[in-house]
């Protein structure tokens, strides 16, 4: 077991965009070079909200992967893997369901602020209920020494401990109890002002056309006490400028709240202006994925490959679970 | 996909008695002439009871299976595998979880019944909780056409009828719903005249020594309101009768009747000539046993074999369905 392995997975939605970029890729690229990483599409997680609506699926996995490459998450250096692709994972999944209490379940607190936000959803299924247990399999499996979380995630990555903990007590000591590695994040603001979410429809996504970038940029809010040209901004109301601050060098930054302050510039220049530096940043990002795109096969490939390394170490870990329950 | 396919599970709680013989053995033994059976060791469903107390699974896997060979329950004929030697089990019921209603399982009639029969250990566990869900993925991963109950499983046969339904609601039409084959069996009473239950501590186990057995049913309870010698007494009364009717050729028994209404027997000496009976139904099962036992490795090579089989059918299965919901 290595004490410098994080395992870490995200559900495949499609093509990811700007909240992804800051929220785990950055992150994740960042890790692969102190850390050895396992990263994995969790194609079962996604049925425990949309199992009812899996037509998606295959290609939404196609997409995010691409994404992952383009943006350098190294098949040479991390395991990249489909969780529904090394079965290992249900099967830890249905000895840790033997030893979770339901009431650590029904605790769980985003369980119920889950449903009532997808209130539209059935979400009264079993899987559902048990998503913690799948995630705390997913983790031990590989004995991960760490797991990159939010702070929104941390009361899941305990439960994750609990279950360890409590395998560990009633057999013997096979899992390290995970320790979380706290990311800060900027908050990244869509189009609208709210949090960039696929499903507000505010994202700028990491795929799209510098041409749709600059548009979707120029459809932002500004600072909406700013009624005329000639009216003073600032730049700290603006929802357009909170988020392209993330991507324009400082002094450029200074230039945007001088010209803005004193009514120099006009909003559509302005944000004409921010766009590009967006547009650059993710010019290499684009030119990696478009030139991934053309290789048939190359996602399948990877994820055949990345899995398989994944069951092997799997496999170890559910010989040493058999002969700790002696079954 | 055959129409004569049964599967059918015993949970392994050791030497079997014969309250199995009557309530399970004698029926497989039968069904092998007409059906192609699966019949299979459910270890992973005692840890829903037994994760607590795992130490004894491989013994009673192993004496389990050698009393279901010596009663001539077939590896040639039938396909005899151990539950968590297929890891498509676990995989199946992760994805039945996704689409079964925790009220489904809530309003399962054993669910509450086991909890309060069992009060003395902790039972709310999640995958306690999922038992019927696992039960459904064991019998549809085989494609099962039918299953042999008694009344009292109705219910959880018809929980794995409505999954079936429902996955083929949801994503398409690939699993059959399993019907039920209704096994009227007699009910076998123990030394003590409560149902025979090794928990109970009143049972005969198949595999005793002959000298044991007669030991056992002399212990038994006669007929109370006999309480000299020279009172006639009534076999329809008698505990030891109402389990040894069941080995006693019909010209015998109405001899019984007679000398025991007419006071011409006593009780020992006619619980003697019960113990005969039983002894020598057992007498073929036990050499059987016994030449069994002296072939190292017997059991381990048949469930591995079966095992291997169960795993090349399930996984045909696990394709349609990964197909089907577009995994
Ligand atoms: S000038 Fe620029 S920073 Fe100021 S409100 Fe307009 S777009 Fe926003
Ligand atoms: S004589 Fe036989 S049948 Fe009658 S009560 Fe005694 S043991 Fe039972």
């Amino acid at each position: 077991m290595s004490n410098k392995r994080i395992v870490s997975g995200m559900r495949p939605t499609g093509k990811l965009h700007l909240g992804h970029f800051h929220g785990v890729l950055a992150n994740w690229r960042e890790l692969q070079e102190n850390y050895e990483c396992f990263f994995f599409a969790a194609d079962w997680h996604s049925l425990t909200t949309e199992y009812d609506n899996t037509g998606g699926i295959r290609d939404s996995i196609r997409e995010m992967v691409l994404d992952w490459l383009s943006f350098g998450v190294d098949p040479q250096r991390s395991v990249i893997f489909q969780q529904s692709l090394v079965p290992q994972h249900a099967e830890l999944n249905l000895i840790l369901s033997m030893i979770t209490p339901v009431s650590w379940l029904e605790r769980n607190p985003t369980y119920k602020e889950m449903q009532d936000n997808l209130s539209a959803k059935d979400l009264s299924t079993f899987g559902f209920l048990g998503y913690p247990v799948l995630m705390a399999a997913d983790i031990i499996l590989y004995k991960a020494a760490k797991v990159p979380v939010g702070h929104d995630q941390l009361p899941h990555l305990e439960i994750t401990r609990e279950i360890a903990r409590r395998f560990n007590f009633l057999y013997r000591e096979v899992f390290p109890e995970p320790a979380a590695l706290l990311t800060e994040t900027p908050k990244v603001l869509g189009l609208d002002g709210r949090k960039m979410s696929k499903s507000y429809g505010n994202a700028i996504f990491l795929s799209e056309s510098a041409e749709e970038t600059r548009k979707k940029v120029q459809s932002m809010v500004t600072d909406t006490q700013r009624v005329r040209r000639s009216d003073p901004g600032d730049p700290d109301r603006c929802v357009a400028f909170s988020l392209n601050r993330l991507y324009i060098p400082e002094d450029k930054k200074a230039e945007i709240y001088a010209g803005c302050r004193g009514a120099e510039i006009g909003c559509v220049e302005c944000k004409k202006l921010q766009a590009e530096y967006l547009v650059e940043t993710l010019a290499p990002f684009r030119a990696k994925r478009e030139e991934l795109t053309t290789q048939p096969g190359l996602v399948e490939d990877i994820l055949a490959a990345g899995s398989a390394k994944a069951a092997a170490e799997a496999s170890r870990t559910i010989a040493e679970v058999r002969d700790a329950i002696r079954l």
